[in-house]
């Protein structure tokens, strides 16, 4: 190796132990053909398949979440596709198109590959601080609704550029092979988005350097960066190319931040409340979670000792989070803390080897599309005299996490300032922390506390009073 | 005309008495060439020239600004550019190009010529209620530093295209010719943003029809769409391609929203806090105000009879306003209000002339660059029993206007919950609004108030008790 040798080093995904037997909870479901991992934590019973990791064990696991540790968010049962049929899966693009194609996945890989890291979240993500607010019509989504995988695939836009899109089509429609009671899962987004190459939309056939797993969309998934999870349709079959936004029922009564003021009850009685596109969720909005301390870790009370308070960001559309600041006097006083981005990583390598068959697309991509991480170290005597301990982080448009809850029918993009409580314990010299919810129907957390004891969280005081009481 | 004749409608400048005297104050100043409107107010003395029309004036005065109502900012004396000049009037591009070239405004005229209606804002605006809660480093705008126009001149991607940008190339940075105490005025947009003709960056000769006046950057100047004012640079000479943002003085030490926890001692002996780039402003955030009622304005308690509450609202991007909602007990319980969209009229024309010489290049634009108007009619006797109005919207992306101010020493971006105090008057059957602030040094607005009776304005709860009562 001589002196002008450089070293690259960008993430790549661990070695990691990929399931391959069928769970004993599974054997009984039409998802019998899906190996999981038994550490997710399922969210809407057995089936379909709704799960999370641990959040300790997603951040511990670093910037790529190895696949088996992803949140899944299916709709119904796993379609199974059988490895003989896999470059034989079909999908069309058709609608205001001059020339409609079918294409197979072998034909796919004909095209420019590319690899891209990618943070795909649950517009559900925080969903159950909401519920213990106030039941919404969704399920309990706790912090970890968010994962990390390098994708290969082709540029969407390569692909319906063959299809010469007409000039007053605005949309991209996409319906995948999963059969549910209202038709086909689908949706749309913006065809401006998808044929934009710095958006990144993409055909992705491959996960961190495998095959796509069938709880991720085997054979082949839309992959929108930015977005919420619930527009990157797996097991894609058709893309219909519109003058209008899909009418898909998917489209049209999930993925939506309904005005605060609709109840379930006004919901169910006028559907036109979902009529409204300007309340359908394209970009992610911004975001941060405490991840350690983890839900009841105590720490003991030292001198002279520092807790390195930390956790995870995000933000949609492709801009970055600017700043993590924390509080420990409810939003009094911040202090400042570092962000790390990894995607930064792949930017500033000088060689780009083709990585799992794919370009590794990045070093002229000014659009951010992955997770960062915060830290902030905080004296433990200081943590000792808070009674909480908020964060909250503004992005680089100076969009800043919101104090209180926009409580919503559905419980979508819960990004308020993530709290967690301190507690002196009592028979011992130590803090115990506590999140605000545990995730699924699992009691736990300062939230549900507060609750049983009759105090208000509607007000954004996080029980401390009543707005009635404010002067 | 007969039957199949469309009639289009879409709004157009209003016809206006133009100023065409020098005020007397202006006389003995370096601006003595330029005529104004004395109705605008003067935020910083006589000179400089930093105004803001009265907000009810500029609501009054409909979706576009008259021009001689527009907020201006400028650093310094205006540069005086003869009639016979404005046509040889030569800038240049050049930095990392292939070839470097210096255009006159009259060889301008000769490229594609679009009109758009573009909202500008400043910064600053609304700075005024920050500097009552803690003096920054700043003049006080009130509310009404927002004004909108149709302009008219060119795509800057054409002509930047011209002189080649090499690849490595990421920024535009721009230069005036206003000579200040730190040198010529200049700043830097990201290059994509620039050379993106949906971003709709102009180098721009008209507004609403007329040349520039000389406020507004006479002969030439770049209006950045959705970006803060601070980077639509006036009195164009250079625009310069580099790898890096602008080092100009600037472009560090103003339009930044520095962490709050910066102080004008910290920030005056540490300039490092200036380094970082994730700090500066480009695009608007989120953002509205109420302008009905106005500020004192006194309303009859009748029964039976309602008040049309309204106002403006903007975003930045090229991102919507989704959502406008009215609280009238602080922040509990919400209304939702009727968005306006006047742009939508040039989009929904079916016939586009070519207006003040450019093509009206709406039709086929996804981006919004202008402000909207919102209105919520609400019943006298519940305002009666108000302490306050506070509106906040939300975004298409749902990034949402704060409660709490982020206070910052630049107190750029302020954009939390616009709030008006109710009083029952006590000699008549009537209530009366306050407004947070009145603009400039005059007093006025319910947070001077409340800080003159010793009441506490940093803890977000606007003055009605301190935080730490919180239990």
């Amino acid at each position: 190796i001589n002196s002008s040798t450089k070293i690259n080093l960008f993430p790549v995904p661990f070695e990691t132990e990929k399931p391959t037997k069928i769970l004993e909870c599974d054997k009984k479901t039409p998802d019998a053909h899906v190996p999981r991992d038994s550490r997710l934590i399922r969210l809407t019973g057995v089936h379909p398949f709704n799960c999370e990791a641990p959040l300790s064990v997603l951040y511990d696991s670093g910037f790529l979440t190895p696949t088996e540790l992803w949140f899944v968010r299916n709709h119904g049962a796993v379609p199974e596709v059988l490895d003989s049929d896999v470059l034989n899966w079909e999908f069309s693009i058709e609608g205001m198109v001059e020339q409609p194609i079918t294409l197979k996945l072998a034909e796919l890989l004909t095209f420019n590959q590319i690899t891209i890291p990618i943070t795909m979240v649950c517009a559900g993500n925080r969903r159950k601080e909401q519920n213990v607010v106030r039941k919404g019509n969704g399920f309990n989504w706790g912090s970890a609704g968010v994962s990390t995988a390098l994708f290969t695939g082709v540029p969407i836009n390569e692909i319906i550029k063959l299809a010469q899109p007409k000039h007053t089509a605005k949309y991209m429609c996409m319906e995948g092979a999963d059969k549910l009671p209202n038709g086909y899962y689908g949706t749309s987004i913006r065809l401006s988005t998808a044929m934009n190459p710095a958006m990144g939309v993409m055909l992705a056939y491959k996960m961190n350097g495998e095959s796509l797993t069938p709880d991720h969309g085997r054979p082949l998934r839309v992959v929108i960066p930015g977005h919420i999870g619930g527009r990157s349709v797996k097991w894609l079959k058709r893309i219909i190319i519109t003058e209008e936004p899909s009418d898909n029922w998917y489209h049209i009564y999930d993925n939506r931040v309904l005005p605060t003021m609709a109840t379930p009850e006004m919901v169910a009685e006028d559907k036109s409340w979902y009529n409204d596109e300007r309340y359908a969720l394209y970009n992610l909005n911004v975001q941060s979670v405490i991840c350690y301390p983890a839900h009841e870790e105590i720490v003991e009370i030292e001198e002279n000792k520092s807790y390195n308070i930390r956790g995870y960001a995000y933000n949609g559309g492709g801009i970055r989070v600017g700043r993590v600041e924390i509080s420990l006097d409810q939003g009094c006083t911040w202090q400042l803390g570092k962000i790390d981005y990894p995607e930064d990583l792949y930017r500033k390598s000088t060689c780009y080897p083709e990585l799992f068959g794919g370009k590794l697309d990045m070093p002229d991509r000014e659009q951010s599309f992955c997770w960062c991480f915060w830290n902030i170290e905080v004296p433990i005597m200081k943590l000792s005299q808070a009674k909480d301990i908020v964060v909250r982080v503004m992005d680089e448009n100076m969009n800043i996490q919101p104090r209180d809850m926009y409580w919503n029918v559905l419980s979508m993009l819960n990004n308020c300032w993530h709290r967690l409580t301190v507690t002196k314990q009592e028979n011992s010299n130590a803090l115990k922390f506590d999140h605000p919810t545990v995730p699924a129907l699992t009691k736990g957390g300062w939230m549900e506390k507060v609750k049983e004891e009759g105090r208000e969280l509607t007000d954004g005081f996080w029980g401390s009073r009543s707005v009635a009481a404010t002067d």
